[in-house]
């Protein structure tokens, strides 16, 4: 099933639902949004049949983040064998940053460079949702407290990362998350995944979730043993080699362009490229 | 005026208020959190009387973190001199990592040392609350943003740091924060405070708040640059020189420990070590 949040047409509200058939369902009337349906372990409840709901097509909606609010948004630096190679990477521990949910940005909406950065990279990634509380999970149960996998475009402000990451990461609508969630039943073994980043049509990452560091299931199990997930928390997995900051000439996201991530069994994430002009706050 | 967030002696429930005379006023009746407080602007709006509400002494409540449900934690790293010196430091742009709010605790509660941790070690810092909506200001206005200041002690989990912070900093319960937040028109300027840090009775770090690399207006300032800063986040400004892993012989706080951190003009956090021992989640 693939679970997506938007902007409902006719009351411009928040709302969730699932895609099939070029249709967009609208299951906002059980719950608020796709993290409450998410800790209420809906999926296991209703599979909800389509006449009795609302009904759009993907046209008509207005995408919003997978989960537009997610409490916990931990992200994986260096963990595919070529990037690590790019960035001459030697610590052995999954490395950790961390975005807020407003870094985030939908399927189809800007993917915000700020205009005081030239180093605006992109980053394809493969993102897992989390659907039932874990904490301390060993590895081989981690896979059952996944709710589903998404692609993410981690927009880097590379002149602004420094070590620790916070700062290049968290600049307002630089993650793309979407279109949607495939459920976890639809993809048996996260790790024999392509993965595919396009920058204006040309392809610039190409990997397979098998030459991850440390799997998915490791990372889960790493994680929920310091700090608890819960349903809603997300973890942005990495990033293949092919960046632009390790390029010759390196090749950086621009105004204008059209970056997209395409990760299969799950679909095709697509973003514009667009300035990002910080006003300064009226203090009173 | 001092605020705090505490749990109701009768009800259970959590609500905050100010102390004063060593009395707590409960002013949960008109917002229902501190943050809430905060967003609506409440210190410009009512100045609370006593007499008109419930009231306890400090021994009857029992407290929570000073803001317990922060939309971001951002945490400064290396922003002294002596603590630059310590851990040979050399990047200039200020350093920053996340805590999650559940690696949060409060005054007087417990403290907890991972009992997989060898290592862990104990940052004074002065916290500072902001109380207004601070996108991309300057420094000339930033401290019109912070709404007070309060104490943390950033229990740092060593032997799981690595670099980039975040799994060292975000085990459960060890950021304490308390036990009050000092307003900010007590507090003329943040940068002439004394900070200590006492682990049982013995002061281990001494050191005043103009010895800060980035003082509280480049941080906020800084930060608001890339990530909007609203009513109730909080920005942990670093630990002055001294931390147990750069003691010969190394000095970790151990359970049973009294830890505490005292800030000229704020008061005094105090904080007991005990151990934390992680429960696997049951996977259904």
């Amino acid at each position: 099933m693939k679970l997506l949040s938007f902007i409902h047409p006719n009351t411009g509200k928040r709302t969730w639902g699932y895609h099939q058939n070029d249709q967009v369902v609208d299951l906002g009337g059980h719950y608020p949004d796709l993290k409450s349906a998410l800790m209420s372990d809906f999926l296991s409840d209703i599979l909800p049949v389509g006449e009795q709901f609302p009904t759009f097509s993907l046209d008509e909606i207005t995408f919003l983040p997978v989960i537009d609010n997610p409490d916990k948004i931990f992200c994986v630096g260096m963990n595919y064998q070529d990037k690590r190679i790019e960035f001459e990477q030697t610590i052995d521990a999954p490395t950790l940053f961390v975005r807020f949910p407003d870094s985030l940005t939908a399927h189809s909406a800007e993917l915000c460079k700020p205009e005081s950065s030239n180093e605006f990279d992109y980053e394809g990634e493969l993102a897992v949702i989390i659907g039932k509380h874990a904490s301390n999970v060993s590895c081989d149960n981690a896979l059952q407290y996944v709710a589903g996998y998404s692609c993410f475009m981690d927009g880097s402000v590379r002149d602004m990362q420094y070590t620790w990451f916070t700062s290049g990461k968290n600049w307002q609508r630089t993650g793309a998350f979407g279109p949607w969630m495939v459920t976890r039943d639809e993809i048996e073994n996260p790790q024999t995944l392509s993965i595919n980043t396009w920058l204006n049509g040309q392809r610039v990452q190409h990997d397979s979730t098998q030459n991850m560091v440390r799997s998915v299931a490791e990372l889960i199990a790493y994680i929920s043993r310091f700090s608890p997930l819960n349903p809603g928390d997300v973890i942005i997995t990495g990033s293949p080699g092919g960046v632009g900051k390790k390029r010759t000439p390196p090749l950086f996201m621009q105004e204008g362009d059209t970056i997209e991530v395409e990760i299969s069994g799950i679909g095709r994430l697509s973003n514009r490229v667009a300035g990002l002009r910080v006003i300064e706050s009226l203090h009173s």
